[in-house]
């Protein structure tokens, strides 16, 4: 056979950040209860302690008594050991630590933006991404240089920004992007179902829904069980249940455990467009207007609160702690579904089983009234050797333009991050819609104050005396 | 649950054309040998005895001991009939009769232009539109006053002109177009790796291909098997067998039985473009210049013959030679696949599972180089209650315009037929690849003897005197 | 000669809003002084003795001594009988009257939203449209019915939701709207150059400007003189007076003279985008997020203020007693030109001399980032019988998502008003950057008093009442 | 002034292919007779005589009593000396010579393709561009190191394939090419005026057309004559003259003097198509199936005659004897008008009159039917430093396949050109018109005859043996 040929048996993944406490255990369980592939994951972090500890933990869960597949796991010491010859390549990484993320979070608080994650849009996302997409262009020119022909897999937030700056890098590369939130609308519709016909445990795979949007705003442009459509049901339910919020039904995949919404937001955001809106309350709240944000009383009256940098920092601990308690056995390692797509993906594009999801990917026209080159998120058909977007529906009309100015920002973020352009990147901030009501003055002063903060994972252009300005 | 919810115990179909000897036995034992969907398929015809035969091999295939579902068969006297509230139609249907046929294919080899098929392009296929887009404009009225959800696969050629025409009637109608051109050129890939690499009985399921084009003249843009991308080998097998010709893996499918190629017309487009035309010799034959129609021996040395309509007397007669045994039971009723995937698509348009498969659908923009609103062939995801395209990889450079020719004729024919326009209609034939080369004034007196020779089963406008020209 | 040659002697002007006091007299002049066309305007106004005032005027003009042209001007009773078989249709009117623009531009000052301007954007401009598009569907219906092949100049604001009626209700009409606010940017340019270079007196016309946008957010993105590249000097002098601003070089144009800004906004704009905003600073304040429109006093600080309705109410009577005293004698009544060039098109048109200008007409491809179908304000050349848009070059990246969320909005907002649909006439405001920021339930409140206080010039449905919502 | 600002008195004009016998003279008389303009132009050509004579007739035009303008005429030796600093550079060449232009025209006469022209499409058009492609690179290579900013005017035909090649090795040029084919249509129409209407020397200016297509092969989709649709005139004209053709109104122009057609195939096209085809008929006819060409007879039929290359060898002759007639006196040195616009062009980039033209450019959106990026001939609008295509009409349905089939060719040929890609321009060649119905083992034979020997002025790598094939 060719040496283009599959080699499930014998496959190479290299999993950047892979001293990952969360993730890469969710991944390397899913990889161990799957018969049909195996080989070696190569394990790169920054923090090399931590990739060695999770050589450990990869280790024991292939050793695991209910594991069906095999799989060794090594630390490696550079991206290019990790990369070299990789068929896989898995990227879930923090772009900076948590004291950078502070200063995105909260250092805007001080001009009255509150921001509920921080991550993706808004100051936070832009200051994340300024740091993320130099990442980014650095390991798009690793794989470049040594593993051209891998599938690349990206988890990473600002999702939009670190795909771009990808394909800008190394247009020939393979990467995608993915993420559960729509996985998280399905399980609402699931629950909906039960509350509304009774019928239990729907498995969210079977609720059957068109996306299109970016990510973190993807928005549902119909849903269906079984031949029934829900959005009737949908409307019905969301009237209900506007004023006092839906408590059940939450998404119960542990890395969105902490973040329980009540659903008031996409209820809102629904009753006035039309299209379900695919993400949590607390990243719908940031992509629009201040209207949920005002402050931390108004975000309150719709039913979720601001995440704290402080309690990432808590919860870190608290997962190096489950980490210890993992390796020396005082806690039990159970072999249990992540509930994310990443495996059954790889399997698709080796051949074994075709597979349709949302995924994140540069526009080549699967979205049409996005721009071309924006990485939207749409459904694909994921297949032997091929992703394939599917023509996705359009937008409810009052919702382009609100979905297009995050795609035209997320544009300029890459360009200006790549040319180290400070005004293009504030023309960014203003653009943003929590920011936009800004008086300039502040906007600017707030913006270089966010800078100064995170020199230290910047590139050093981004020193104000750096620039002609 | 809402009316809007799934029927798969109590489905309705429409058959039209439901007097078909082949297709509609091939369809009714595919929906016996599934367990998961059952109720009424009405078949009509204009041939109402045929229908009648047919909803009594119908009912003898449901009661078939091998048979798993319960289908009951109702032969019914009028469209409107047979289309009141159904969930399903189906479209097979002969526009005129073989008469008809005899002067779209013979009439044209007086000037000279040889067709091995003539029902889909060239001369032959102009005139059959020209009688096929009025009947399908009242079968698109009918579905829009009785049926207007129902999802409708047409199965009858020429594919683009009526479905083309179905969609300008009734734009919200759901009718998309099979065809299993796509899966002969699956099992000619199967049996390429059997020979290359000897893995026996690769079910044309799982060779993955990426399609672009319009009916009967599609493109596979790659394919791959398992994770081993096709072309190079096909290259090597294609330069081997150019000259000789590749006699097994033949399309086994009864319907193609007696249409066997040796490939090398599909072997001469592959080394001269670098894609993989779908469809067999005969048809493709006809999509371009007449460097392998020139005359029955040119066709001939590249290992194809014309069908003549002689031949599909004959073999109409055996089939109703069959009918016959079948019905006085002489001849035994076997339960075998027939290899197509209607029913297949009706099961994942019902929610009961994804699937993906070639379709024939207008261009919204999956097909990126061809004309938008055209009948374009591309892979499709098939899900509940939706079916989306696919983003096409691009055909190779000097293919597009070959294809758009195609495309841009079935626009015209459409408008043409629909509007009786006989300068735009001659238009077209002078601008199709069989009889571009042809003197105007030739070409003028061939297209209306070709009209006049059909006069009974075209609309009174087409009587020259009814034109002004 | 063919009945649809040209009549320049025998012109048919049908002008809507034929009583205007001001806007009217300034055309009757520019054909005046004009000798290559001839003809009968027919005035046509709501306000009857308004017309037969003009009527009055006009042939007051037409007799001057200095008049070359022949024009006779006739008042009449219907909308019908002005347009009946008219070569030429101008519609100038005001939608509604000063209170109702009274309660546009004010009560929004309740909800902190204060309008320079109020007529084209901004809820004081979505109200306006709300009133205006009906009396738009109306006389297209018209035109469709008496002068179908008339060439239509609108001159009405808002002109984007004005002419996308016309095209929505009769898509073969032939309008086309015209503003001067380009003109007043080439003005700028052309004081610039006298004071940077000392050429004096340079004719407006002959600042070439390439432009692209929405009417009154339409941006010149180059701009040369005989040669000159004109944006490296215009960046010197918008960084000299970015803080004093410049109050040279205002524009003449009597329509705009109350209206003076010291460009302090459009420095503003050049220096973050590298565009140059055509529209005075007070239109150019509304398109964007508030931060020229915090308040009276940051208005005031950005060198524009507010104009009252009260003013325009004022300067109303001035124009009424100037009419007076036109007619009485008792002022002189001088030829000069209005600056317009409304005159200088239906030259074009007819054949008697190519023109390129902006103007506005529906996108088909002329500026390739905004959506197609949305009323665009680029160059066109203007020759006979004939309005082709130039293509347009492309904005700055960040300005595309600015323009496109006004050009998405007119767009709803015609198809809300059309369909009376209040839902989508809110996601409008919401959507509008004056209005974005403010809480929900605030924004929903005044637009309901928004439309409750015009309801007099609103179709019946806009009754809250008759809203299932 | 800037640097950047005009230079109407010092302007500097770089004409490659200086020695030409026929257009350069042309031109330097255009230039002699406008008193707006003046400077040096450096005559280049590979013929270093030819050029150094032309530099005399050059400053005898100047010299000419009747001139009004001071142009310098200086002969220089290399590429490099003429474009130095050049503000304007305009190419009009002959790729190789008559011997090689015999090949490409009667060469394919063996295999019966006859072919009126020869030096834009079909076989002889593709051999002609294989040998300027390699050419204009390298002149666009020099315009980028040299002269980056000048205006490049092109009249070397292949046009297309010259322009595409300059955009795609210097993607900054601002290169265009014109060509007065769309003159003469105008010309037949002021004469269609003067018989139908009696209005006499009608200046084909003020005859004002739309236009749309690719050079050679462009379309008036409208006309008229102050504001006189001038088609419905012309269906009858057409009508009456299709059988017996019209010789009154030829083109003038000395180039065309020698090419008089009777319009029966413009007409025959009108009256299928419904739209003006501009060129004249030997030109049309080439683009066509060999409907016109089928042999020398069919031509003569249709009211034109071919060209031979010995009259264009003998012309040649004609034209140095009347060079040396100039030069030694014994020929009156008359200045007159060329027809051409070269100068106009000019003088609207200098800022000096606006004007609109149709020209050759890429399609950046202009034609909406055709290819993105395909050289096409649209109206433009010429003003101050800005060429700006205008939105072209559609073409009727039925031309636009015939024409984006040559748009694709052209667009493969730059690309087989530069890459050597023998099979590509093989696929070119029988995707052509004329040569689509050959064998294809003819059509190779015929292809590599005419590569073999033209071997002196292509590229080494055409030389068979350096292909892998």
């Amino acid at each position: 056979m060719s040496t283009q040929s599959v080699k499930q048996a014998g496959l190479t993944i290299a999993y950047i950040g892979g001293g990952s406490r969360g993730w890469a255990w969710g991944f390397m369980k899913d990889l161990a209860m799957d018969p049909h592939m195996g080989g070696v994951v190569r394990l790169y972090d920054i923090d090399r302690e931590a990739a060695l500890k999770n050589q450990r933990i990869g280790t024991m869960i292939s050793a695991h008594p209910e594991a069906l597949a095999d799989w060794r796991y090594e630390a490696v010491d550079t991206l290019e050991a990790a990369l070299k010859g990789a068929d896989i390549v898995v990227i879930s990484i923090l772009p900076g630590n948590f004291d950078h993320m502070a200063s995105d979070v909260h250092l805007p608080e001080e001009y009255g933006i509150y921001q509920s994650v921080g991550d993706t849009t808004g100051p936070g996302g832009l200051l994340r991404a300024l740091r993320t997409v130099p990442m980014y262009a650095d390991i798009a020119r690793a794989i470049q240089a040594t593993a051209p022909k891998a599938w690349v897999i990206n988890y990473t937030n600002p999702m939009a920004a670190g795909i771009g700056t990808m394909y800008e890098v190394f247009p020939g590369i393979r990467v995608f992007g993915c993420c559960h939130d729509v996985f998280g609308a399905q399980k609402l519709l699931a629950a909906m179902l039960e509350e509304v016909e009774g019928i239990r445990d729907i498995p969210r795979q079977d609720i059957k829904t068109q996306v299109n949007g970016v990510n973190h705003f993807t928005w549902l442009t119909s849903a269906s069980y079984k031949g029934q459509d829900l959005f009737p049901a949908y409307e019905a339910f969301a009237k209900k249940y506007q004023d006092t919020g839906y408590l059940k039904g939450q998404d119960s995949n542990w890395m969105n455990s902490f973040f329980h919404s009540s659903h008031k937001v996409k209820f809102d955001l629904f009753l006035r467009y039309g299209a379900i809106a695919a993400a949590g309350d607390r990243h719908l709240a940031e992509f629009m207007p201040p209207w949920y944000l005002k402050d931390p009383k108004t975000a309150q009256s719709w039913g979720f609160t601001l995440t704290p940098v402080s309690w990432r920092k808590t919860d870190l601990q608290e997962r190096i702690r489950k980490r210890e308690a993992l390796l020396d056995g005082s806690e039990p390692l159970a072999l249990t579904a992540s509930g994310e797509e990443g495996h059954l993906l790889i399997k698709a594009l080796l051949g074994l089983g075709d597979l349709a999801s949302n995924v994140n990917l540069p526009n080549r026209g699967q979205s049409r009234q996005l721009p071309l080159g924006a990485v939207v998120e749409t459904n694909a058909l994921f297949r032997d050797q091929e992703i394939s977007p599917v023509m996705a529906e359009d937008l409810p009309a009052p919702v382009v333009n609100m979905v297009a100015r995050h795609a035209d920002n997320q544009l300029s973020i890459v360009k200006a991050a790549l040319e180290y352009d400070w005004q293009l990147a504030f023309n960014v901030l203003q653009n943003d819609p929590q920011a936009a009501h800004l008086p300039p003055s502040k906007a600017a002063e707030m913006f270089e104050r966010m800078v100064n903060n995170t020199l230290d994972v910047l590139p050093a252009k981004w020193r104000r005396g750096s620039h002609q300005q």
